[in-house]
């Protein structure tokens, strides 16, 4: 284990955080989400709230500076404004805390030189003291095991996604999106500004780290590229990254430069890395879920052959024309599998060639068991796609009821190839809240779970060929 | 007016109706759909149950026969067996009757032999008396100014968007989705198998009916080409047209097949169709309701240059990438407009300079309101796109209770220049209903609401792509 690897373990593992700057007098002050958050994720440490005016909150007493904190402090979570950090910063040297991460924004990122001076000094005093910093203008880290987060709202259980991003809200998004759809995190980061710890020195954390078994990044730039060039090559031999870049346009890169202070560098040479050493590469964070719920749900299907089964013609027709440009095939459907299928379905108003269109017909789960059952021993295929458009089906109707009500999910566990599900959201609340319950149970049961056609075979399409590129490597 | 015009024109606006095949002793089949929900509708026409068991239905007499029935019939629509349907269609021959809707399924479209000569026998009939048919299988007519439906769901009002579809569940998505993002319809016709009336049929009269003022079409096939051709330009003279074309796929192709027994015809001839008419073609229905609404609530912009403002930086720069992806340009904000905007917004950790995040400085009506003012006053742009992503902010923070409960659309629609709106999708209940009542109003307001920012930027890049090559015409 590297140097580093023991020093960012013991970070996301604090055993005492300070809260620096915590707000007494507006106890919902957006970034009062740290104490707020981590008490109620059960965090077991020691936490210290820290504001000049002293006093009591939530029933613990408040430190009117950090060196008047008793014990050892592992880590400080710093939300004082940006002229105050440099002060912070040194009050943590004099106490010989390990990290502190820097909420606050107004420094570099805002283009003023007079702030860009204090990330300068940050920058200065890590470097003269070995005090880390994580930021500023981020953040900082979720990590489930050891209860630290920045929003009660994320899984408590941990998974296997180590994930590393320049952006708080990209994190936000990514740990909900994500989390509703069943993924879980071993750690993640966000760590905005970079000043001193940067995206190289998580990476090569993530590569080491025993519990991170899928890197995501979201990046907007990169501080050394040629440490993160051999840390990403590193990282790729074994395990899959999954890497979103933002700021690839004019206007992009200006607002990653107004956002994090980052130059993003030339769009060919991202490609080009991504090719090189088959990083898996979304373009925006939806297909970034996607991408993780396929890479965390879907055993390899080890090849591009697959059935799909669902509700509706029109919608039958549009999906298969996505998959299939995407270099996916559906084989038409053996006579003897369509025979069977006829033993129990009739055909009027069905399409049971591949793409299998049970529209009414597969009233129950039995029904959809039975085919799903025939289809997934079908030699050729490799995997298999089930699919529901709520909106198309009146709210009323038996269609609508059943799929509501019924138990769907049981068919696809009992298959025997790989599935993926898609299901789209039902808009109308009335309809989304029943929709949202069909949803819950095919995550509950480990299925991959897709709101849109698009996603998700663009989704799949990526792990498909990463899969390919790493058997032919 | 041509003489399909006054045909047709009568066939949206029957006066009297007979289901033909309703069902008694199963009033929640799906296939009684027609006879709930038109006079749930409050069609005010004469309709006429008909069934051999007789009696009453919905305090209506039921007739044993179309020939019993003792008025004129304008209408029939069928949802008898396949096997059923030519006896049906003599008796409608005999009594005179003008459009003959066959629901039913089972027949080309199966591939059998013998359910294929039912299918001919109707085009006989057809032919021979003058009785025209639509479909077999498919769902019929949607015309809100005559309330004839086929959904009691769909919107009430008339609008101007005429749609023309071979897939009967691709006909409720549309109607449905666009209908929930504010699209009114003028006629609305699902055609299905088109043993007699066809897409040339219906693209004929929107072509002619004053109260269409947008085509849209889902073709898997055209029957004849030579006189599709001739309409499409035709219409491509005066409306916009929009035009999802499934089946381009082999698998899409069979599919389109066994849905609606169509000969997709090869790709690369829709495509040079839609470049030499000028023709939006969305690549599926999502597409197609983001393209409908752009037109409907969107004024021409004029050009590429935009304003972006919403909360999130991360979002931010991944919404500027895909904008920049699809031709679209956002120019620096100049240094005067900056300075104005920072008369009442503190720039840590805001983005000003385009996209302009405004994250939680921005946390009420009147200062977005104000912003928007300064931004749409920018000589420079031609459109300015607004933004919320519910997922990246806690629920119980003050950013999320703002969005959810302020008014936040009034900013909108005191703007110079033409705006978007793009709201993403709570996805947790608690957070989607919230969420939805947002979506509302901005909907109410006339104000184009998209789900998503790629299907945002897609839309409006096509609709701007129209624009452009109808100017340069």
């Amino acid at each position: 284990m590297s140097d580093i690897f023991t020093k960012l373990d013991a970070l996301f593992h604090p055993k005492s955080i300070a809260f620096v700057g915590v707000s007494l007098s507006n106890p919902n002050k957006w970034t009062n989400t740290f104490w707020n958050s981590i008490r109620e994720f059960k965090y077991e440490g020691q936490l210290y709230p820290v504001n000049p005016a002293g006093g009591e909150l939530d029933g613990y007493k408040v430190y009117r500076t950090l060196e008047e904190v008793p014990g050892r402090v592992d880590y400080v979570i710093g939300t004082v404004p940006a002229s105050a950090a440099p002060d912070i910063m040194r009050q943590s040297v004099r106490k010989n805390v390990s990290v502190v991460h820097f909420c606050t924004a107004g420094f570099a990122e805002t283009g003023e030189e007079d702030v860009a001076g204090l990330q300068q000094e940050l920058t200065r005093l890590a470097r003269e003291t070995g005090v880390r910093v994580i930021g500023p203008n981020c953040m900082g880290i979720y990590c489930p095991e050891s209860r630290v987060t920045f929003d009660d709202g994320f899984a408590r259980e941990a998974g296997t996604v180590g994930f590393i991003s320049q952006s708080g809200g990209n994190t936000f998004y990514l740990c909900r999106e994500a989390g509703w759809r069943g993924v879980r995190f071993s750690k993640v980061v966000s760590f905005g500004n970079a000043c001193d710890l940067n995206e190289s020195d998580f990476l090569e954390y993530m590569i080491d780290d025993p519990q991170t078994q899928i890197i995501g990044l979201y990046l907007e730039s990169v501080k050394d590229g040629r440490r993160f060039l051999n840390l990403i090559r590193e990282a790729s031999k074994t395990k899959p990254v999954v890497l979103t870049k933002g700021g690839i346009g004019e206007a992009g890169a200006r607002a990653a430069f107004t956002h994090t202070a980052s130059l993003a560098g030339n769009d060919n040479v991202w490609n080009t890395l991504c090719r090189q050493f088959n990083l898996i590469r979304p373009k925006n964070m939806e297909t970034m879920v996607d991408v993780l719920v396929t890479l965390y749900f879907m055993p390899d299907p080890g090849g591009r052959n697959f059935v799909m089964i669902g509700p509706g013609g029109g919608a039958s027709v549009l999906f298969a024309d996505e998959f299939e440009r995407l270099g996916f095939r559906l084989p038409p459907l053996p006579e003897n599998l369509r025979q069977k299928l006829l033993s129990f379905i009739r055909p009027e108003g069905r399409m049971l060639r591949n793409p299998i269109d049970v529209s009414d017909s597969i009233g129950d789960e039995q029904d959809l068991s039975r085919a799903i059952d025939v289809l997934t021993q079908w030699d050729e295929i490799n995997f298999c796609v089930g699919f529901y458009r709520p909106s198309q089906v009146p709210i009323d109707s038996s269609a609508f009821k059943l799929q509501a009500f019924g138990d769907f999910y049981k068919a696809f566990q009992k298959a025997h190839k790989p599935m993926a599900y898609i299901c789209e959201s039902g808009v109308v609340p009335e309809r989304h809240n029943v929709i949202f319950n069909i949803m819950q149970k095919f995550v509950a049961s480990g299925i991959p779970l897709y709101y849109t056609f698009t996603g998700a075979a663009d989704a799949i399409s990526k792990v498909v060929e990463y899969n390919e590129r790493r058997r032919g490597r």
